[in-house]
């Protein structure tokens, strides 16, 4: 993936990565060094990846990863090529290898780098308020504004002509150009992921970012946290209303609206063109066609083809649903 | 309207109105002066207005404005006295035009006009907390709490005994005596409101106020948008509980009582003594009536009578709703 | 209750308690000496208490107060140790006698006790950000991180290994080793609760605490309301999502997991092993089970027994509901 800001660790040998988790088997392995960890889809022949679940077994027979952790019985959906390392819980180990390879994007903690705007040397024109912290690795274009008490933390890049809001945090995002971030937004936070664990849950990490596309605005109070392997991403044109919350891995195309209050829950993808009716719930892993309208107050629980209107809860056809709630 | 904010950059003559937008038959109008623009109830014959839908019709018949944008096909319900501008978007030609009268309306930058508290000279008695910045034409009255980090911009009118709390962002606002306004509340913002657009969207003013009644309470991390062409208005002894979205031209009578999380689309019109419960959410342009009660999580989507308990999505009679839905 | 916090005025003679209140009757008691109020549980025989619904009769007769506020015809439900005060209004009395003993527990008026961080003498190993503002009664333990521009108003106790983020408020809260709170979180306010009056609302105290239990984890912009008579506890190693909203005395278990937007009414009991998908709501008074799973997006308006799937609204068993809405 794409991933400008978090700093890879790697490459390490591939039974040190095994060793260290304790597996059994690890000294079948060799010193042979894998890169990185990514998806099914984007690993190449230098990267480790991870399959957990039947469905995606067609991204997997394809795979041009080198080392797959999977099941026992899913191994068998792997290329020759791609050997695999089978584990009980696949999300558990692919957690601890990718801290490995990122041991910097599991937690959020405040970040300690950030100085105050007036000791930095900024583009000309840009405005801002007062009481402003940015981090490192801070890019700030031309023309914008940077409201009061705003955080700006490592690893943003924002473009030029935007309008940043006052009692806003940013970390580990990249604005394109004309975007306004209405006040008290939060976004670019590692996303609601972990490993449930009856003693303490285990994080895992969020190497992702948050892409902003031109000319979009976020209303204020709202939430839009980074992605774990892919990256969060709102579209160009596409205006959030208030208080709304982004998971992680959304994305979310073109000429979108999106009213107060909407949630979009983990790895949704939302068409161009979409209406979102206030203080509707999409769950994950759903496909939002284009030109989509979906109701005020609906809950979606399914993905929705192309030029539907949606309403209710579960969602469905708009005039089925208000025929059959008069 | 009373807009006590926003300066009128007119009058202008209603030619060269039309001239710079391009309207092809400008020439047929004069330089007479429109010094305003209003809705159709509120013009006077010095204003100009605007009417893009059949349900307004009665109004229209009875505009004073001595101008109206409005379509073809409904330039006949006008009165003799008020000429039809004919375009074929009317609210994207308002929108410009209002732009004219009121250019600060449409952006919500951050007030780069504010001073440290320290700096001002203040009512007595006012007690306030650390890092707080006040915008021009702010008045505070005696008594006043002031929490830390709160970021007053321009044009407010707070009233005596008021306790505002930290981080709170408040503009283009008059709350009146004896008000609470919790931590991290958001008020004044413009609405959510513009014309889509595919290569942009097009934003219109706000010109509008948010009024908060007396002895009213906001809760936490509410936000309270102002309004486009009319004001949003909490009413006297109104209390909302936290994480509150209220959106713009929204009124709201007195002794109501609304819970977490609730949402209002914009122009809706809610009485006195209603309860609504927890993340309930109102559709916009609808009237709720006098003593009504919204169970929590309604999603109510048709105008509600006095006296009516209602739950359910959409809402509909409680008890026919429970009857249903044991 | 455990009371750390708020200082206790009492105690009170009975009479002047009650002769303070207006009641007709007063002058039947004596000059007894009241050391605090509690609920019927938690009252020892020093203790005033208060019993205002039947369905508290069995509490009711079991009470070891000396003094029961409460109606006339459920006076006979009270052990003939405790002594009746019969009044129309049981929760209005009750407010204002719970006022005379915690008169500093009824407004969240910011804290003018602040000081920055920098002027405290603190324990070793603390990292924190800048405009920091801690107040009295604050304890933070070893290794906490705490973010930019936070508010520890007074009356917190952090344990060791904490990561506060940036643009929290906290107040009169007790959170536990090793528990995340993230950026713009409100924790520790009092909660929505008054008595409704046409001129103005009467608030009542709230002498509760909030408790966050280790290892656990509350999102960015959620608030949970501090109790009123009781607190408000957060179990071990339970993670709360972005922008959810726990209303006061709500107990919440251990492993528990909360999705974006969740709202939970005021004194609802969650069980441990609990998963709640975003955006579902939970009415108050209500018992959820341990290892029950609520669906996204569901209304819970009764209570749950353990081991359940539940969703809709209202929300009935899981299959039950989506066979009735394929």
């Amino acid at each position: 993936m794409n991933n400008p800001f978090f700093k890879n660790y790697g490459p390490f040998k591939i039974i040190d990565l095994l060793k260290d988790l304790g597996l059994e088997d690890y000294q079948k392995f060799t010193d042979h060094l894998v890169y990185d960890i990514s998806d099914l889809d984007n690993a190449d022949n230098t990267h480790l990846t991870f399959f957990h679940s039947k469905k995606y077994h067609s991204a997997a027979s394809k795979t041009k990863a080198s080392y797959c952790v999977t099941l026992k019985n899913l191994s068998n959906y792997l290329p020759i090529s791609c050997k695999p390392i089978c584990v009980d819980n696949v999300l558990s180990v692919v957690s601890k290898i990718t801290s490995k390879f990122y041991p910097h994007a599991i937690n959020d903690n405040f970040d300690s780098s950030v100085k105050k705007i007036e000791e930095l040397s900024l583009n000309d024109n840009i405005k801002y308020g007062k009481n402003i912290l940015i981090g490192n690795n801070v890019e700030i274009g031309k023309n914008c504004l940077i409201g009061h008490n705003t955080i700006i933390e490592k690893n943003v890049k924002i473009g030029s002509s935007c309008s940043i809001g006052s009692n806003v945090i940013i970390r580990n995002t990249v604005i394109e150009d004309n975007v306004s971030i209405l006040d008290g937004c939060v976004i670019g936070k590692k996303g609601f992921g972990f490993f449930p664990n009856k003693l303490k849950n285990l994080r895992y990490p969020h190497i992702g970012i948050v892409i902003v596309g031109e000319n979009s605005e976020i209303g204020c109070g709202s939430t839009i946290d980074r992605g774990s392997m892919s990256n969060t991403v709102i579209g160009t044109n596409t205006y959030l209303d208030n208080q709304i919350h982004v998971a992680h891995n959304v994305k979310i195309g073109n000429n979108t609206i999106i009213a107060g209050q909407v949630g979009i829950a983990g790895s949704s993808i939302i068409g161009n063109n979409v209406k979102i009716g206030g203080q509707a719930g999409i769950s994950g892993h759903l496909r939002i066609g284009n030109n989509v309208d979906i109701a005020g107050g609906s809950g979606v629980i399914r993905s929705i083809p192309d030029n539907t209107k949606v309403m209710g809860y579960p969602a469905k056809n708009i005039r089925e649903f208000l025929k059959n709630n008069r």
